[in-house]
Order: C-alpha cells, then sequence, then structure tokens
C-alpha cells in the first residue's frame, strides 16, 4: 500500500477502504508519511468529502492511535458530555454534579480555553488548591467513592487528532463537518464513557453558524457514536449570545454555584443544563426525557447537586469556603462599567466578538501557555431583547489593568446591535438529534 | 498577505491575483512557506482548478523565480522548440540543424532522459567527445557563428518550477493541464527565444492519452506563450506508435543522420520534422507554411542540413567520423532477434511498454544519475499497419547482457497487438493550435 495511491483515490473521489484509512492515519501518526503527503490527502478530503462509513472508519483510527481509557472499573453507568465550544459555557460544572447525585457516574476529562472560548479545567483552577492531575487509580476511585470526577486530559489520546489537527490548523481544512466529527468524537471514544451527549453550538459565537450546518455535524457525531457502541445524543442549541451572564473563569464558577443553589437568574443557562442533564440522565436510565427534567429540576431545588459539587471540589483539594461564599473568590483589581451609547432593544450580540473582548480582559489565552488572570472577565447586565437606554451598564468589566479595557471596549461594543423594534426571540434549543 | 488566506481562496474557488500567486511562488522558493502548505495549495488548485489568468501568472512567477537567458546578444531570429516526451523522439536532432541551414537562430537547451522517454543531451553523448557543456559566451559565440548550439541545461533556470514539480510527484498532483501548461512553459520562457514551437504528443506513449486532453494542454500552452509575448505554435502529434524506427541514444543518432542525408525510410518521422520545421521557420520569417514546407524538404534533400549537424558536432568537440559513417559507432556486445509469434496485421503498439523495454535494456535511466549504455535499445522492422507471419523478425534488441533481454522481451511483446484485417491508419498530426 502507498499514500501516493490512496490520495490519488480521494483525489478522484472514490471511497477509501478501513485498511487505506489506518494506513493513512497510522502512518501519519508514527512518522512515515510526511507532512506534505498529510497535507494534499487532507485538502482533497476536504474537497471530496468523506461518507458516513469513511468517516468512522476515520474515527476508529484516530482513537486507536494512542490511549484509550479504561472505565471498566467504574461501578454503575457512565456518561460524558462535549460542547462543541461557546462563549459563557459552564454547564459541565452544572451537569456533571447534577448526573452524579442523580447517580449516574461522569468520570470526564475536560480541555482548556483556547482562542475565545473557555475551558472547565481553566475554571476549575480558579478555586485555590484544586487538582486538575490525578494519578489514574484515584480518578476512577473518586468517581466510585462520590460520583464524579473532573480532570484534564491525561494519557495520549488520540495523538492522529493532536498532529492532524494542528496540520490542518494551517491548510485551510479545518471546518470541514467529516473531519470536525471525527476529530471530537476520537477523543470522545478514547475517553471510555458509556454514553455520550453532544452540545452542538450554533450561531455568532460558535463554529457552526447555522442551524443546518449544526445539524449536519451533530447527525455525523451521533452516527459516529452509535456505530462504535455508544449510546449517542446530540442537542443543536443556540449561541448567537453568550450563556449566561458571566463570561471568565472565577464569574463563571460564581455563575454555576448560583444555579446550582437554584439562584440562577439567567433563564437560557438554567433551561440548557437541565435539557442536557435530563438527555444524560435518560441515557442512562432508560427513562423518559419529561420524567429526567422533573427529577433534574429537584436535585437542583433541593441542594442535592450543590452538595454533589462541593463533595468534589473538596475530593480534590480545593477550598470549599469559597464555594459556600463566593464573595471570597479574589476580586480583580479593576472593575469598569460599561455604558451604553445608544437607545433600543438589543437585536444582536456577537458571541465571539464578546469572547475576544474577555480574553483581552485577562481571562482566556492568546497563545497555548499564556498565563490567565482567573479574576478577570465580564458580568452582562442585558442580552438580546433588553430594552436599555442610553448611560444604562451594558455590562461590567473585570481586569488588572486600564490597558486592557481599552483594548477590550471597542470590539467588545461592535458586538452589540440596536433596533427600535423588539426583536423574534431565537430558540435556545433547535433540535435533538439521536 | 498569509499563505493560509490563498490556501482558502483557492480551496473554496475563488480566482487568485497576480500579487497572490507571486507570494506563493516566492514564498515557496525561499522556503518560507513549507511544503505542507504548498501540497493543500497544490490539491486545492488541482481540484479547484486555475483560470487562463491565473495560468499566466503562475507562469510567470515561476520564470521569475530564477536566472532567465539573455540571448539579445544573438544576431537573428531566435527560435524553439519543446516536446511533451515520447518514445523514439528525435525531431529536435534534425529540425534544428533544418532550421540553422535556413539562417533562423537555434540556441537550444535540451533535457536527459527520465523514465520511458529520451533526452536529447544523452543522445548527443553518444558521440564520443561531444561536449554537452559550454560556458555562456561559447554558446551564444557559436550561435551567432554557425546558426545553433545544443546544451543541457544550464543556469537556475525556473527553480520554483523543480521544488514544484518535486512536491507535484509525491502528492497526486501532476496530471492536471495548468500545472503542466505552467511547468513547461516557464522553463522555455526563461530560456529566452522569441519563438517557440510546442510538439504535443498524444497517445500510448505520452502523457496526454486523448487528442481532447492534448488539445486542451496545446491551447494553455500556447496562451501562455503569446500573452509572455513569445509567437507560439503548437502541433499535437501521435504517439500511439515510437517515432521512427529506433529507440535508444546512439540508434537513434543513426537514424537521424538518414533523414539529415534524406535517406530516410521511416515516413512518419521524416512527415514530423519537416512539419515541426516548417511551423519553425514560418514563425521566425512570416513565409507560409506551405512555402516553408518546400524550403525545408530542399535543406534535406541538398546536404545543407546534413552539413549544420556536422558543423554542430565538430564545433562542440564531437568525433565527425562518426557522423559520416555510423558504422564507425560502437556496437553493442549483444543483439537479438524478437521473433513474432503469431500472424496477423500489428492493430496496436504500446509505445510506453517499448520505452520501458529499451530502458530495460540500458538506453535509459531507472533513476536520476542512473549511467546508460549509449548503444543498447531496440530497432523495429514493423509498425502498426504491417502484416508479420510467424517467425519474422519483428525487432532487433541491442544490449549488454542476456539477462536484460529476458527482463524487457516479455513487456515488449505484450506491447503488441494483432487483427485480422488491416488497421485503420490514425492521423499523425492531429491538429495545429496557434
Amino acid at each position: 500500500m502507498r499514500i501516493y495511491d490512496i490520495i490519488k483515490k480521494k483525489r478522484d473521489g472514490s471511497t477509501l477502504t478501513s485498511d487505506e484509512i489506518n494506513f493513512f492515519i497510522n502512518g501519519y501518526t508514527n512518522g512515515d508519511i510526511p507532512d506534505y503527503q498529510a497535507s494534499a490527502m487532507l485538502m482533497a478530503i476536504y474537497l471530496k468529502g468523506l461518507s458516513d462509513e469513511e468517516t468512522v472508519f476515520l474515527t476508529s483510527a484516530m482513537t486507536n492511535s494512542g490511549d484509550t481509557i479504561d472505565l471498566s472499573s467504574i461501578n454503575g453507568v457512565t456518561v460524558d458530555k462535549h460542547s462543541t465550544g461557546g462563549v459563557g459555557d459552564k454547564t459541565t460544572l452544572i451537569v456533571a454534579p447534577v448526573l452524579a447525585s442523580l447517580g449516574c457516574k461522569v468520570a470526564k476529562m475536560s480541555g482548556r480555553g483556547l482562542g475565545h472560548t473557555g475551558g472547565t479545567i481553566d475554571k476549575l483552577e480558579s478555586i485555590d488548591g484544586f487538582k486538575v492531575e490525578l494519578p489514574f487509580d484515584d480518578f476512577i476511585k473518586q468517581v466510585n467513592d462520590i460520583g464524579l470526577c473532573i480532570v484534564g486530559q491525561s494519557g495520549d489520546l488520540a495523538p492522529a487528532d493532536k498532529k492532524l489537527y494542528a496540520l490542518r490548523d494551517v491548510t485551510a481544512t479545518v471546518d470541514n463537518t467529516a473531519l470536525i466529527a471525527s476529530s471530537i468524537m476520537s477523543k470522545k471514544l478514547a475517553s471510555g464513557s458509556q454514553n455520550i451527549v453532544l452540545d452542538v453550538k450554533c450561531g455568532s459565537g460558535a463554529f457552526m453558524k447555522t442551524p443546518q450546518d449544526a445539524k449536519k455535524l451533530a447527525r455525523t457525531m451521533v452516527d459516529i457514536g452509535n456505530s462504535s457502541g455508544k449510546k449517542t445524543t446530540a442537542l443543536i442549541t443556540n449561541m448567537d449570545v453568550p450563556l449566561g451572564n458571566s463570561i471568565g473563569n472565577s464569574l463563571e464558577i460564581i455563575e454555576a454555584i448560583k444555579v446550582l443553589k437554584n439562584e440562577g437568574d439567567c433563564d437560557d443557562l438554567y433551561e440548557i443544563c437541565v435539557m442536557l442533564a435530563s438527555y444524560m440522565y435518560s441515557s442512562c436510565t432508560s427513562k423518559q426525557v419529561e420524567e429526567c427534567k422533573l427529577e433534574v429540576k429537584e436535585v437542583l431545588k433541593n441542594g442535592l447537586a450543590f452538595e454533589k459539587f462541593k463533595q468534589m471540589i473538596k475530593s480534590q483539594g480545593g477550598n470549599t469556603e469559597v464555594i459556600e461564599n463566593p464573595e471570597l473568590f479574589i476580586k480583580s483589581k479593576i472593575s469598569y462599567e460599561i455604558i451604553s451609547e445608544k437607545d433600543g432593544y438589543i437585536s444582536s450580540m456577537d458571541s465571539e466578538k464578546i469572547g475576544i473582548a474577555s480574553v483581552i480582559l485577562g481571562a482566556g489565552r492568546e497563545k497555548k501557555d499564556n498565563p490567565i488572570d482567573y479574576s478577570a472577565g465580564i458580568v452582562l447586565n442585558y442580552k438580546i431583547g433588553s430594552f436599555v437606554k442610553k448611560g444604562d451598564v451594558l455590562a461590567t468589566f473585570y481586569t488588572s489593568s486600564q490597558s486592557k479595557i481599552d483594548n477590550s471596549k471597542s470590539i467588545f461594543l461592535s458586538s452589540y446591535e440596536f433596533s427600535d423594534t423588539l426583536p423574534i426571540k431565537k430558540t435556545l434549543i433547535y433540535e435533538v438529534v439521536k
């Protein structure tokens, strides 16, 4: 078998066999196939596409290119969730303890933030003492003991995907459904949970800009998951506005705690968390989703979910005092109010721009390995559909220096559009794909 | 300007500007753009195509990526020819002295053979003492003195093409009309002649298998040449059979001498040489092609073309005795007759296979820098349309060892097909593209 012939075959629009895809992925991972042949192959895949079956083969080859996590020593049904990336998305912090309090097992590996979206691991690290690296046995033990554990990715999961993603990033071959789906699913499959619920974001702050594109991606990922023996569901959710009101690491922990205490003042965050958790719970129990919703709401109301969250923070070495009393989180040096320059209904907010504004304030990394200011970020006072008057406080910035505010403010303000009439309210959850 | 954006633009099927193509070619030539981005770009070009204008820009960028030959100190009109590569193609050896004897200037840089096709420089080196490397001033002086000089490529002509070609060769992006046309024409334009006649081969022994594909390539190259201020013409010629009867270096010199002495026994070789030379002569003089044909035939008949050839051989240090008396060429150790195993009309001959058989006998290189056996090769006794009987001698092999014959014979014989009826004679020259 020669990679030249495989490139040529895909270039001419033919369908590759499992053997050919394995040859490509294994050869590229071990360095036998150089970058320049892999990038020609990626462009041919980008332009000629992959069939559903080829996409499953590609995912499987990438999953098997490195370590796979064995969760078989966990007692109970494991469930994982994945979000395709949103601004202000702190749902994992809420749904993981909800599921654990309902008796499911959440053995979760999460990522760090990069670009305009944050990462669960960075958020958890804003809690003093919290450990995101645990020995594997401790990870399993904690899940068996309390039902959940959230750590950073360990081991060499899907190294083929890591190497290919870096190449796609510089060869304009990122935004292809089959390649995105196989990239995400190879890591999820290597992570070992039995059930998977995907949150496919759609809108200005997401990779997929339209519900059609998001549905295509969701369909592809669900099919890969189900073909691989995992019960997989996807929710297509709106990311035209940031999720919740807070963007930034400790700011998002504080907001998550509010929801876990049933004190949330932001309907969209609460609603999405309830839906995600209900589908996750349903996949573990085969109960109907409507029944699951009632139980999910109940554990948010009766404090069991919040208790689970505290147990996890304690078990992983974090300071639970700040969880009990979020006022104790370290405050940022500067807070700055962004004043509306216009009267009108907020008709649109560009989540990606708001995410970037937050990164500039210090809440994220512009480059890998940049340090993070855990207290930095943005709290929004209004979202789409609100009527604001000139002089109203649109949002508050939290940061460590005035110069960051100057850099961030213009991009933040450019993210807003106003209108004289009340805009039509967009659906929060477009569709469920099973 | 970023190469990422240029790749993306071509990937999405947009038309690139001259600046963008220059950025790609210059960046790739000087190493700023790595192979893996260039190969993604090549695959995008392969699958999305280049407009006529983009192809001209690409050719120009590659022409200007290295040295360009300045022929302005030559007195008279310069003319060059290029063949896309055929088996038994010794036309340069005939048309160059014909043109010089008619008063045109042929300052020609030729290539070596690679793969199943031979190269003019290798053929000339079969003449004892002949120098294919001359100082540039001597090259110009010889053209001014006697009207022609044929040397190997010197200088750094179109280095971008050299680098890109090597990359195309391993990424399945070779057989694309715009890329082939710009590759050939960048070298021709850098070589400096005022007029260019292209011999675009078509058929079993050529890169282009059908007249339609050959015409597309010819049209593209002619347009590039004319857009670049060179009077350019292309002849689309048949390569379903080897050209002439001899394949192999000194064997082809011997056959060329026969044509130059008007003693050729092979009509197709004579006819193609007369046509090529007539179009070349016409492009230099603006005389009608029919008038040029008469003059071309005349210099072949009256010995002037042969005298020019001898002058060139002498001027470049070659032994003219073998030219006067080709019997003096060193003979191969072994000659071996290939006997027909069938009765019938020869209905098809696969030129590529015959070319490969000749390379196996020692006439060409399987890899760059392999040595050549100048006396090795094949002389055909019959071509398509001939009736042969079982036991007739189809061809004679010349080589240095019996084992080479064994390896070569089966592929040679597999190149023939026979039929009971006289096959339809194919056109030798399909079309002229101006």
